[in-house]
């Protein structure tokens, strides 16, 4: 059983306001819940589930201590799921404590600026885990990290990354020791930058790419050449190519 | 105005079913039906506009012959739309009919084993329309190029790359003169085959990969080396990462 006023306060983790406040976010579906339940990266507060996902998982739930466990109808879970298809489990947790302060020498740095789509920064946040990226550095107007729809496409891989939103032109002049890559439709050819050892490498928004601000402050420019006609790629895919060819 | 009738018929049209019984399909938006327009790929049977939109192509839709054009109005173009935010147009275009005699010598052919996601279907077709990729086969279990999500993602790509849905171990038989790679978990690795003249490459379904059937048939499995955590990347993002590699 869930009450009426706890269903909207789960309905208002929705939105990036009521995150920010409280400090939580949900994820939902037994693997990517199994997934962060067992990072250690979250602390968990609340699962709502069906009961055979309580049965089923009755040794693990006993092992848990300070999250509160509740037992819901199918119906109840699809007031409080924001999937279009709920799947027996939706857990609350905190929010992480970005590492702002991490050092961007000797390594390899995401940038993100602006990008918007739920499901490309969820599928960025996976491809730079596959990678072994430690840091995503992303400016104001990228998708919120625990945006319900970014949380579910990071299929689990939340918790291995350090997301930071910041002020991206003053973080890259903070790290300016550092080369810095933009992702643009005019630059050299990716296949042909070799492996890097450290630098940041900026993706821009969907639809406007770069800013000029950003972009002024990008030493090297790289492309992925172009054969068809296709106006431009997805920027996860362009971020995969990118991260393949230099890693 | 549009009657309850087309109505009904519109919003059929979001079913596969449909859109093989009346051979039609349909695309939103002023610059992907802009772009559906010029490409010359498909014949389109019906306009639906907003008469702002209408106001502003008056000139080529005046060009337009044989296709019906009806202003309407925001509440009916909701309901004939699938976006969450419908923009402005909405038309109906005839099916391409699919080339399926091409000869997969001296050339690369993307084979889909059963991608199920609408947004990744659509950026694989996208990703081959960048890299010159001129033919895609398809597994049954394949998503429907004609899917409402998938030609939305397809971003215009749709017209310049030919699609053909067939049984995929019986094409990959009738092609054996042409290596075939498989991308897997286990296998060469891609930044290690160089650039590729001829081949198939196969991409598997989201959750299950390949299936036995079709990886019995593949002459080579190639990998993309994981550093990270992550358990999977993305079938799109996997697409392009092998493309970029190969050619």
């Amino acid at each position: 059983m869930i009450s009426k006023a706890h269903t909207k306060y789960i309905q208002s983790l929705r939105h990036k306001k009521f995150r920010d406040e409280t400090g939580l976010f949900f994820a939902e579906g037994p693997k990517l819940v199994m997934d962060l339940l067992g990072s250690g990266s979250f602390t968990c507060k609340e699962i709502f589930a069906l009961p055979q996902w309580m049965d089923e998982h009755a040794a693990m739930l006993a092992n848990l201590s300070g999250t509160s466990i509740t037992a819901i109808k199918d119906f109840e879970l699809e007031k409080i799921s924001a999937l279009s298809t709920p799947h027996e489990v939706l857990a609350v947790f905190e929010k992480q404590k970005p590492d702002e302060r991490f050092d961007a020498a000797g390594k390899i740095t995401l940038a993100l600026d602006g990008v918007q789509d739920p499901g490309n920064m969820g599928t960025i946040i996976r491809i730079a885990d596959w990678f072994g990226i430690a840091n995503i550095v992303c400016a104001g107007g990228t998708a919120d990290m625990y945006n319900p729809k970014v949380v579910q496409s990071t299929m689990g891989s939340l918790g291995r990354v350090n997301i930071v939103y910041t002020n991206l032109p003053a973080w890259l002049k903070r790290n300016n020791t550092v080369k810095i890559y933009a992702a643009t439709l005019q630059g050299q050819d990716v296949r042909t930058i070799g492996i890097l050892i450290e630098g940041i490498i900026i993706i821009g928004n969907e639809a406007a790419g770069i800013s000029e601000q950003v972009l002024a402050l990008a030493t090297e420019k790289i492309t992925i050449p172009k054969e068809g006609l296709a106006e431009s790629l997805n920027a996860a895919v362009a971020t995969g190519i990118i991260l393949s060819h230099t890693r």
